[in-house]
């Protein structure tokens, strides 16, 4: 094994991307403590027993490993878990409805060589206590703000609610293992093998049509009405209120221009109730960060609350941005007779918010090529110049 | 298990204390960037066989588990390793010397209840590749702009050679055993025990009072002369030779004031090679942060090069500070008829940089008690007030 191999799915972050994380992480977090979210941080290990399993990711995702005691601990795979463990503790009864944030790295283990990675950031935000649409769009109106924030122009939410394509699929279907077949379509995104699907099914011609529709209910908000048109169960239509009162509720907040319509949205975070949404560049082909309402996870950890929130992948957010950061460091090489000369110099350089290496001329192996990767020199060596 | 239970030694960061480490450590990299040090981010699984066996930490605290293909990964226990596999790799040859920074958690396996914390953060330094004694200078210099820039004020590092006290053991013991145990005495800082010890072993009645006067060298620099006075080799002339270059140079900083010489000083980081420090808070028991010079770690990385470094921990950093932080949160109470002036008015406030809640009223299940942790409330509710 060479001394400088990582593991599978692990990567170093260098100083020109860590540059631009710390900026794009520090226009993300300033909006969101302005909306009067509290940042709090939970430990990388958790229990595989209590926030292990209440995670949405897969057991085989998890990296596990045995404590002293003889206990499961897993390193957490999302940021959810950990924060309703803190706000269901006694904590913060009281002061429901609760607004916490985080910026946490989470882990998921990778099972292919150049695959995805195996550690990355999220920040996101959890809404605790609060039922009302309200607190959907107030979620919704801090992602845009955040992601306008941090300089991302062009992108779509799409905006789905859990309730439809399975009340749908109930009125159609009966059977819950059917439904089962063509949520796994939809969750893939693989449309051409849901409508094969959808065609070897013993049918009505009008039930192979409303599978149909739903594929196409993805747009503006008018894609309520044909929606509504093919359902008539209350959980449905109560669904469809729900997107409708959420969507003018955004109107007021302005931020309609950046959303879009999806009953297609299918999670595979089991634990989503109600609204979920998903954040679209228009440059990259990939979920930025999404998010919803999960009204049963407080339940698992003896308090029941209802709950929603986001989170924001930033690895993915700043490939969509496309920003670069080249540092801009000057240097000060002094020789060391002169050393006081250089310390001042340098300090008034670092003053005017410069930010500036002071380097002992016999430090340095090779000046040429040491000298190359900074924007000024100055040399402060040898004997001192007599004024003139 | 109660399901907010947490593992061994893992601790939240709650909303306050969040934003006291947020305060402090922003202070503390500021400073780092403006010296011209780069910060980087390297993953918190490594592999044990890189990583984990050159790490400075005992085995026994290790969090190890295994990868899925059989490696055994650990959680990184200290900074300097992995930046060393980083500044190794061949990325890095010809920047020499290189300035690399970091803001990290380590992990630390804890095997009592009550006892330290598992997972910590430190914020540090590498100079890797500049053998001089202005190097060594650099770090310690910068180390006391880190902490005062922090908001520290009374402080000491306390500055100390690895090879004064292994050349006098040498040369009154001759052999290593014993002198093992007399640096185990030091490392506990166990004087009593040492002088029982010293006494104990056959030594003439000079030998051994050479012994015992280590014990009295710590204070000013001016202890170097009684330093001196009790060593004849080759080794320990030199030690003390860099460590008075050292000082001077410090003098040039004007640091000077924040320093004391410690001959005592026996680190358990066994890869220290020359001038090595600890820092401590004149009301606190602890050791905020330690450094020094480490010039054969690269040599296990397939790379020589000589480097020093130094590391504070922001959890004992924060308790020495007593900084204590409230964080100051507005709330715009609404009813939905009204939503829109909510809006407005709230955005009023945060433009002016308050952090507020936009809270419906619906979703508070009791104002009271909600309202009281806010310094101000605006309740925009009711029908609208017919205006005069």
């Amino acid at each position: 094994m060479f001394m400088f191999e990582k593991p599978l799915g692990m990567v170093d972050t260098l100083p020109n991307l860590f540059e631009v994380k710390k900026k794009t992480r520090q226009a993300m977090t300033n909006v969101i403590e302005q909306w009067g979210f509290q940042f709090i941080e939970t430990p990388t290990l958790e229990y595989y027993e209590t926030v292990g399993v209440q995670s949405a990711i897969l057991d085989q995702q998890l990296f596990k490993l045995l404590d002293q005691q003889g206990h499961t601990l897993v390193l957490r795979p999302d940021m959810t878990a950990p924060i309703a463990r803190v706000a269901a503790s006694k904590l913060y009864n009281h002061l429901y409805p609760l607004r916490l944030a985080y910026s946490a790295n989470v882990f998921r283990a990778q099972h292919r060589e150049g695959g995805r990675p195996a550690e990355f950031e999220q920040v996101g935000v959890e809404l605790i206590g609060d039922g009302t649409t309200s607190a959907d769009a107030e979620v919704i109106a801090l992602m845009v703000a955040t992601l306008k924030d941090a300089g991302l122009e062009n992108f779509k939410i799409a905006i789905g609610h859990i309730e439809y394509a399975n009340a749908l699929f109930k009125e159609v279907l009966g059977n819950q293992e059917r439904a089962d077949v063509l949520r796994r379509y939809l969750y893939e995104k693989n449309y051409v093998g849901y409508k094969e699907h959808v065609k070897s099914l013993p049918l009505s011609s009008i039930d192979q049509e409303r599978l149909f529709t739903l594929l196409t209910l993805r747009g503006g908000i008018d894609k309520v009405e044909a929606a509504k048109a093919i359902v008539s169960s209350k959980e449905a239509r109560n669904s469809l209120e729900e997107i409708s009162q959420l969507w003018s509720t955004l109107e007021a907040f302005q931020v309609t221009d950046y959303l879009k319509l999806d009953l297609n949205i299918v999670s595979h975070m089991s634990y989503y109730t109600g609204v979920l949404f998903e954040v679209y560049a228009d440059n990259v082909g990939f979920v930025l960060g999404n998010g919803g309402r999960y009204d049963h996870l407080f339940e698992k950890f003896n308090h029941a609350a209802p709950a929603t929130g986001f989170g924001i992948r930033l690895d993915r957010l700043i490939e969509a941005l496309k920003m670069s950061d080249e540092q801009q460091l000057q240097c000060v090489i002094f020789s060391q007779e002169r050393r006081e000369e250089a310390i001042a110099r340098t300090a008034e350089l670092r003053a005017n918010h410069k930010r500036v290496v002071m380097q002992d001329i016999t430090g340095i192996k090779d000046v040429d090529s040491y000298t190359k990767h900074f924007v000024e020199v100055d040399y402060i060596i040898g004997s001192r110049k007599e004024e003139l």
